[in-house]
């Protein structure tokens, strides 16, 4: 028979296999957005499925995490913690879907060189993000893996602000300054919702070590 | 005599009470909204005021909520959770009246169909968080209209995506495009609001069941 | 040698002074702004460097209250809203900084008469916030400025409507009109960021009083 403290590494246990799977899946559609800009449009009708799926996959994961946190009464780390983590890596996934979407959307023709930098950003921030999540587990230091993710948000805020700059001084047609600058700013919020992720995980540790 | 008991439970009455009062205020905002936009412009001097009376309601019972809160030492329900709550209704109510004021600022002549579309899911999803706010008070399941809500936010994603396609399609003027996608987005931070209320009750039921 | 009690105050001494540093800094950026929209362009070579040299002392502050928090075990007031008091006044800052970067990144030649408005309603923010930091150290009542701070926060937002309104009025170039509404934009968020450090600084002061 089980003892108590094994039951309880057990039911723990589920929420970082769940952390690990959300993180996994972040990096996954940075990748799958990278590739996209990068082959734009060509593989634009075999990517973009994948990408959904993703986008999904990370719905049913979040989903997951809340409905086991309703189910578990001690939960290692604090229920609004574990919600907030879950929560970060599902908004990472969400822009980066909404950002492949809207290349569409907005009948896009040709990538900009700029979107791609940004979506590489995007796509090193959450490589951090999962080899930070591990730390989680057992409440190791993980801020060589966070601090790389503040300057990549610094890097990622430099290059919006050029490509914007370059946007306004060569764009003549308003309709696609207006593209763009939305385009840009999904990819944006993607990267600061990376950095949120890394805040919290910081705050997980440094609350539990 | 009271009894201690019955104190509490008169002291604690009043954060339902605003709850209620607050979720009707959505409701209500919503459905002059509705009305607005299937009736633009010509009821515009008449919807107008009765919105922004809303609007106003709405922060002075997100103000009595803040004073009750200064006045109890214990309460039903986490300080934090209950704030979050008034303030997430509070924001449905403010991004109700933006949209609807911004027809004006922007001097939108004729209404889109896809604008009355999303008010309308707006509409549905402030009526399921009236439903769901009954269920604070006992902390009984209310995931029966949170989950709509959800569904509700998926909609209204879809529904925005197809009208900003719609937009760039034909969107021949610039200025058309920017006043639009503006009116769209607030009414996607208002159905975005709708669902953080969705949240934020259920986190409050389950820690409390 | 000194007692417990005043090893723990010497302690606690730390963030109280990491406010008062980082509000300082906010009141400064915010006078900056100020003068670089009054002057425009003529003194953006010398005020530029300033703003940012404000927006990185902002982030070492607020990177100097997180290295604390991790090395204290006992805070005065809850860790998270040390870190989110911190963080708003870092918002401020940031898209203060913001603001001011725009107006280059877009070739603006020439300030609107309604930034400088929005500019100066910032600062009065920030100085009211100045003046409520102190309530925090003995939790003493700070309603008389977050009071204020809310209606800067109704004037400000009365200002950019009337702004927007003026852009689509008189904006027959959409270049414009994107140009100008995202500046506004910025300073909108500037000031909605000094309301939600008045609302932490009330709810720190509820909590403890």
């Amino acid at each position: 028979m089980a003892s108590l403290t094994q039951l309880f590494t057990s039911r723990d246990r589920i929420f970082y296999e769940l952390f690990a799977q959300i993180s996994e899946t972040a990096v996954e559609t940075a990748e799958l957005l990278v590739e996209l800009l990068h082959t734009f449009p060509e593989r634009r009708d075999e990517l973009m499925p994948e990408i959904v799926a993703c986008e999904s996959r990370g719905d049913e994961i979040l989903h997951e995490i809340r409905a086991r946190l309703n189910q578990t009464f001690v939960t290692p780390i604090d229920r609004e913690d574990i919600l907030e983590l879950g929560s970060a890596f599902d908004d990472v996934i969400d822009f980066a879907e909404e950002a492949a979407d809207y290349l569409g959307l907005y009948g896009i023709e040709a990538p900009m060189e700029e979107a791609e930098n940004l979506a590489t950003i995007l796509l090193q921030a959450t490589r951090q993000l999962a080899l930070a999540v591990p730390c989680v587990r057992d409440f190791s230091d993980a801020s060589e893996f966070t601090h790389e993710v503040h300057r990549l948000e610094n890097e990622g805020d430099r290059t919006i602000r050029r490509a914007i700059a370059e946007l306004f001084r060569h764009g003549v047609d308003p309709m696609v300054v207006i593209r763009w600058k939305d385009v840009y700013e999904r990819l944006e919020q993607g990267i600061d919702a990376c950095e949120h992720a890394a805040d919290v995980i910081d705050e997980i540790i440094v609350k539990n070590a």
